[in-house]
């Protein structure tokens, strides 16, 4: 079996409180149940945003964190520390396919999705920019595509840790499990 | 080779004008730039977010089209007259994984996606209630990460027609041709 990424970190950049709350809300969840660790913000900090990210996280399982950092140069300077390998996603960057391969192999990657206009100095600090598609489209949409094919599809069956709820996969309907009722699980 | 899906659909149920704008826009853009030749869109009616997809479709290629149904099961009910296999997007539903092969040899899918709750008849009707993690997410993501999946990445090198606009894929910085002021490219 090859190694895969062990510990993914996504960066949002941009983030202005209430007209993206939404979209930012999509991004936290998508990194959350694609297997990252951590989402950090860079922009207005988000409180309703945060809680509602946490809530899902309490219920759903973990670890997963929403932090904010008021720049983005100052969350780069300490992920590059810790060793990680940056991989920003916008449509003018290098073919996914053709990356892929290499970027599944990396310990730890960053992943930084924008939302306004990213300024120059993103696309020259990065190892990688990456495209998912050369179209426009949607960065939550990006980041799903691309953590899907770094991890080669192993996390999209991920065991969450201290989750109350679970779904047992129905062909028609819902079926929840509520582990609290069963003692929890760790 | 093995054949791969022809026709793609893609049926956004329960739009709300205002509140939905930017979710449900990248819903449509994530459906154009992976292949699909159609969103149709269930609930009110939005000129601004069909005006706002149409002129990208004008500026970067097609075929695309945004179009309007108040009820969704008069859509449903069209494109089963016409051979779709319909294939409802929900995080209750069975592993994609274990369903992509058999979807990646349909000739023409519907893919429904929600917003606000899907009713219990959606569930019902379909052929597939799959789902992409089961964990709470995105609709964008999830219709992404499915399209990309039952196409077996062909779509993320999709070529598009009358297109006005062309990236050239960039290691560092942004390469956009202007097809225009070539003649235009059919």
């Amino acid at each position: 079996m090859s190694k895969l990424v062990r510990e993914i970190v996504v960066l949002r950049y941009g983030h202005r409180d209430v007209r993206d709350y939404r979209v930012t809300s999509h991004c936290a969840l998508v990194a959350r149940a694609f297997g990252a660790k951590e989402i950090i913000v860079c922009g207005d900090t988000d409180e309703s945003m945060k809680k509602s990210v946490d809530d899902i996280t309490e219920r759903w399982g973990g670890p997963f964190k929403v932090s904010f950092e008021e720049d983005w140069k100052t969350a780069f300077a300490k992920l590059k520390k810790k060793g990680f390998v940056f991989a920003h996603l916008t449509m003018y960057g290098e073919i996914l396919i053709k990356k892929e391969k290499t970027l599944s192999k990396k310990q730890k990657i960053c992943v930084i999705i924008g939302s306004q206009k990213v300024e120059r100095e993103v696309y020259d600090k990065v190892d990688y920019n990456v495209s998912v598609t050369s179209q426009p489209h949607s960065e939550i949409a990006a980041l799903a595509v691309f953590l899907d094919r770094i991890q080669k599809g192993k996390e999209l069956e991920k065991k969450f840790k201290k989750s109350k709820l679970r779904i047992v996969p129905q062909e028609k309907g819902k079926r929840v499990i509520n582990l609290n009722s069963l003692g929890g699980r760790k």
